[in-house]
């Protein structure tokens, strides 16, 4: 894997700053990281990537560049896709061209997302939920499986008979690798593990899962197991944050929890994520959950948080030093501090200039 | 259609109690309809079916009880379900044995769930969201296909090189008739439908699912349709509740979303449901959203609310004069006096004294 510990060599970080917002939240995102590392630690190379740069050469997901990204240590991407109802760009063709695609291509199998809701940020919840027990979880969402590998057909296309299916693939392997990340993150934070499904009804890939779960978990005596099933998991999130600890589950059911999950602690303006390949056979790709935002893109609006905390998570992964907690501990302290409104630069120089 | 104008005739309600806190929820339901319409209005036949049947007979889906409940004009259902991790009960038996395959043979094609935040009701949401508007939307939720039909499979069960498939299928005459029922529904409520899907990954379902909204639209120009990303629908329902009116999703989808509605609006101790065949060729079945919850069974712990709710859908669906209403408002009057706490018989007296 690309690196090893902060100051032995420099790193050379993929940085896609994509489409709207993308671009301005990822050079703060750059500028924290040079704080938090030395801006000689690492070396950054600009891709031209998404929705504009389709509108431009016709390019979603340009070989060239492709090549150039595997090389990469790890990716840094803002956000890529276009205005939603834009008649230029083809619906979904971001997402599923480039975004979904580098995720398969990158056999970015580990898709993790923490939610921790930082002391001074509002939340939705109400103060008698949140004032319980801090929220502090990780979920671990596969991410290379499922009802994502594009799998499904139409038949009779268009008529009053059309038939349209969606297949969901499950396999033995795709889910034991990501159950192991799983476990060994539990295991390394507060020993707590939940499963989340919907074996009741999805009774194959449920009892695979279960299965794998069951298994693995035998290697991990000190890790507590236990299960929910997804739409239970929803009640749990706004009544009960705090019972999670690492939450693992399927490509979709990931994808709808983790923007629960984002929404109770502070909303996806500070939720990070990364696309792991924990074998670093690929370079692993770090993102904010939140999407281009192009009605308020360029304005100094966007919230730059997310794309800080997802540089810390590629700083976790590359192993940089302590550069990771540092970097959530001067969001912490600013989130802390009230900081008001601030311009998106504002808020970089503010978390920035914590690591001075 | 079962039943006319409450009075003309006795209509025929078959009683399911189930299992656990379901006997004791249904019986106050009952106690309100009744006070509601008159106990002359309705005959009740009690059914017993569910985990302790199964226990006690090894019957799962007796096929003389079915008979018997599809010559019913409605079902009343308390829950069925064995405590978790019960032994003696197969898991999801009972699950996909008996309510699945009722919905599925009684082709209840209309999943309703409204949800409701009624004042007096602590929510977890704070105040800043509950206080901009009121929440007060209906999920129609499709019953009858998608993820829930049982399509699917394993290869080399138990083996590290398993594969294990769960096929979603969509028929546009299963689509159509449902996002009928909710365009209706819309056009007599706010008229605003949202479609929630997650058309940008699974492109097959997704397409229909937009193509029969926009077409049956082109019919009600007066209803507003929207869409939303299932995650996005996550976040809308925790920061932004009250811009839904209908919502109109499927089988799975609506299985996730109805929970989180239902957290939002004062917890499943208030979701009511209906299982629903608009056509009247078999009857609908009326249930409580919440569990069996065996752990305060028998206790007068349980809170019959929205087993009370169930009910007055049944009466909307009836159309016993205006019952429905009349029950909604009793609850409503009930929840706005602060009760405190109370027994469960003691809650179904307390509405059905407003009733009196
Ligand atoms: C854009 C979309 C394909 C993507 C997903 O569903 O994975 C997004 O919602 C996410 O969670 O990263
Ligand atoms: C018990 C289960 C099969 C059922 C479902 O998934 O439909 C339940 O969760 C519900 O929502 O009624």
């Amino acid at each position: 894997i690309g690196a090893g510990d902060s100051g032995t060599r420099s790193v050379n970080i993929a940085v896609i700053g994509g489409d709207g917002i993308g671009p301005e939240v990822t050079r703060e995102a750059v500028k924290v990281l040079g704080a938090a590392v030395g801006t000689d630690a690492f070396t950054t190379t600009e891709f031209d990537l998404g929705a504009d740069r389709y509108r431009r050469d016709g390019e979603i997901y340009p070989a060239d560049d492709i090549a150039e990204l595997a090389k990469a240590d790890a990716i840094l991407l803002g956000a890529v896709g276009a205005e939603p109802g834009a008649t230029d760009v083809p619906s979904g063709l971001v997402e599923r061209g480039f975004l979904l695609r580098l995720r398969f291509a990158f056999d970015h199998y580990v898709n993790l997302r923490p939610a921790r809701l930082f002391p001074g940020v509002d939340g939705v919840l109400s103060e008698s939920i949140t004032n319980e027990a801090p929220i502090d979880l990780v979920v671990v969402r596969e991410g290379t499986e499922g009802l994502y590998c594009g799998n499904g057909g139409v038949v009779r296309a268009g008529t009053p008979h059309e038939i349209a299916t969606e297949v969901s693939v499950n396999t033995a392997f795709g889910v034991e690798r990501v159950v192991r990340d799983a476990f060994a993150r539990a295991a390394a934070r507060n020993g707590h593990l939940t499963l989340l499904h919907k074996h009741n009804v999805l009774v194959n890939a449920g009892g695979l899962w279960r299965r794998v779960v069951a298994e693995v978990g035998a290697e991990y005596p000190d890790v507590t197991v236990d299960y929910a099933h997804i739409d239970a998991a929803m009640i749990h999130l706004v009544t009960d944050p705090a019972r999670f600890d690492v939450i693992v589950t399927d490509n979709l059911f990931g994808d709808i929890v983790t923007d629960l999950a984002g929404a109770v602690t502070g909303g996806i303006g500070l939720a990070a994520s990364g696309n792991i390949n924990p074998t670093g056979a690929f370079p692993s790709m770090f993102e904010p959950v939140h999407g281009s935002a192009p009605d308020i893109a360029g304005r100094g609006l966007a919230d730059p948080t997310a794309a800080i905390l997802s540089a810390a998570l590629l700083a976790e992964h590359l192993r940089l030093g302590d550069a990771a907690s540092q970097i959530r501990d001067a969001v912490a302290a600013h989130l802390a501090s009230g900081p008001g409104s601030l311009t998106t630069s504002q808020i970089g120089d503010a978390i920035a200039d914590r690591l001075g």
